[in-house]
């Protein structure tokens, strides 16, 4: 668990794709960032204040998170500065780089010395359970791609924020370093151990109120061969009452996978459900989410309407024409 | 890669069932066991000639394999003598214990002063890449179950000794720490971290001679929510041409969760298959092996011809009753 609210470091980021991390936390919990940090050279601009670190630890600041991915997988000396003058003022710090600050001697040892933290969200920080399958309490929805990096984490993050704007009751439940460092907390799903990784979405997800909403962020895809085995543990350790189909209709093969295609949406829904309904045998596909960046309007909403046709289930894009169709057939369940 | 042949360290063991992994290698590798050390006490023989260390060095054992559990998850005082004594003697340990022998300071020292090497078949020992699901060369055939534990490590041996006995090229991959004990080599697969599992089975299961079988050991059960998602990393990273179902049928239920069903062999069938097309178009089921070790003869007899006639698939217990009929079917693919 990661101590809220952040000081968003931005470094020296040559463009604001490589903050994606601090744009997240900026759209999806603005509450979440009291300012931004920024070194000379610094190209992203999130729009907050920028802060100097005595400014944002008054500003109640808690956690110093480096939303920015750095070059070449070293943290700079120029970095380091900031990191251990942040340690030094009361900072934690956390990070979802490759190369991890618990590697860093020098952090490490300010770290114990200041007796601040060093998250590294890419390492789970705790032992999970062997997955035992017992049915809980609350609801759950899972959205599953028909590949990789379509648009399921955006998804179950528009569908919190909707039910929450209605007043429902629902938790975003991160399962990758990107969602993890938005919320402060979550499960690095492709980091754990292959015994562990339902029980660890088990423990993400545990009982709770009946008419609570857990939105699992999903992971991978049965259809892509490198990752399939982090989506169908998801799928067992989730025991979601609801699935979301998530696509993006303009990709040429699977992601990183040249010689494969991604499946149907039909194939999607019947492979997904029936494995689902192993788990959870009242589980339902409620609807489809899809990436519509790479197409006009006019062909996103044509493309939409077909598939509400032709599948009978409500499709969105969620982030160009919100996620309430979603949130609607969630509520109707 | 453990160096064989091995010495067979039976400790004190309080029967022959706790010296299973013994017994699993004096049966399916007995070329690999030069004979066994028993301690005062040891209630488990394998048949093998009882060795002291020298006598097993001059017979030319390069490993002593510890093929027992221990007792309370502690290696004794006792054993460590003996390990201690066997580093000293210029063997290598390998141990699929829980408790690894690298977690024992003294092993450790006496290992590095001896230049001897501790092998935890229960950790992995390499960085697996990530899978690229590009088609590979070769045959390979793999086991799924019904539900964990069913023989799908039995199903694999058993095919691959028969196999070996008509000429054919074959060889048994392991997936899990008794098969990698009994071969020496291996993918501790429920050990491995969630994004490589795919990989470390492409890993194991390389380009070969197109006349060449992988008979890869199966884990888990797509069915099994606590592990199928090891199932599915196996379907994927294997991309096997060849399915052969594994089935347990006077289960009550799943193993270790008395809420879950076994699914049906046909629903067995049609799952895994269309899963596994993903990777491997061309991917058939060939074949059932059934565990029928609880059911008289004559209803095991009946239960086999029962599933070839409504299934269409040769069916037979490979303890029981050879493993002539699998190989049969995968010959003639």
């Amino acid at each position: 668990m990661i101590e809220t609210p952040y000081l968003l470091f931005l470094g020296d980021a040559p463009d604001q794709l490589a903050a994606k991390v601090a744009v997240g936390i900026k759209d999806w919990r603005p509450e979440n960032a009291v300012g931004q940090y920024r070194m000379d050279g610094c190209k992203a601009d999130l729009g907050l204040a920028d802060m100097t670190l005595t400014e944002a630890k008054e500003a109640g600041a808690k956690t110093l998170v480096i939303g920015v991915a750095n070059r070449g997988g070293v943290i700079s000396q120029e970095w380091k500065k900031v990191l251990v003058m942040a340690l030094e003022e009361g900072f934690d710090l956390a990070s979802g780089l490759h190369n991890l600050l618990r590697d860093e001697p020098d952090l490490v040892a300010v770290a114990e010395a200041t007796g601040q933290k060093l998250h590294d969200v890419r390492v789970p920080e705790i032992e999970y359970p062997i997955a035992n399958g017992i049915k809980r309490k609350g609801k759950r929805c899972l959205a599953v791609g028909t590949d990789c990096s379509v648009g399921k984490m955006y998804t179950a993050m528009a569908i919190d924020a909707e039910m929450r704007k209605r007043g429902m009751k629902s938790t975003f439940r991160a399962t990758g370093q990107t969602g993890i460092l938005i919320t402060g907390d979550g499960v690095p799903l492709d980091a754990v151990i292959a015994d562990f990784m339902a029980g660890s979405i088990e423990w993400l997800t545990p009982d709770n109120d009946e008419d609570h909403w857990d939105l699992i962020e999903g992971q991978g895809s049965l259809f892509h061969v490198s990752y399939s085995g982090v989506t169908m543990a998801l799928i067992h350790g989730g025991q979601p009452d609801a699935l979301i189909l998530s696509h993006e209709p303009t990709r040429e093969h699977m992601r990183g996978l040249p010689t494969y295609q991604q499946p149907s949406l039909e194939t999607l829904r019947d492979t997904a459900l029936a494995l689902a309904k192993v788990a959870n045998p009242d589980c339902q596909v409620v609807g489809v989410s899809v990436n519509t960046q790479h197409m006009s309007e006019e062909d996103a909403v044509a493309y939409l309407a077909k598939i509400e046709a032709d599948m009978g289930l409500p499709a969105t894009d969620p982030f160009r024409f919100g996620s309430g169709k979603l949130v609607d057939a969630l509520a109707a369940m």
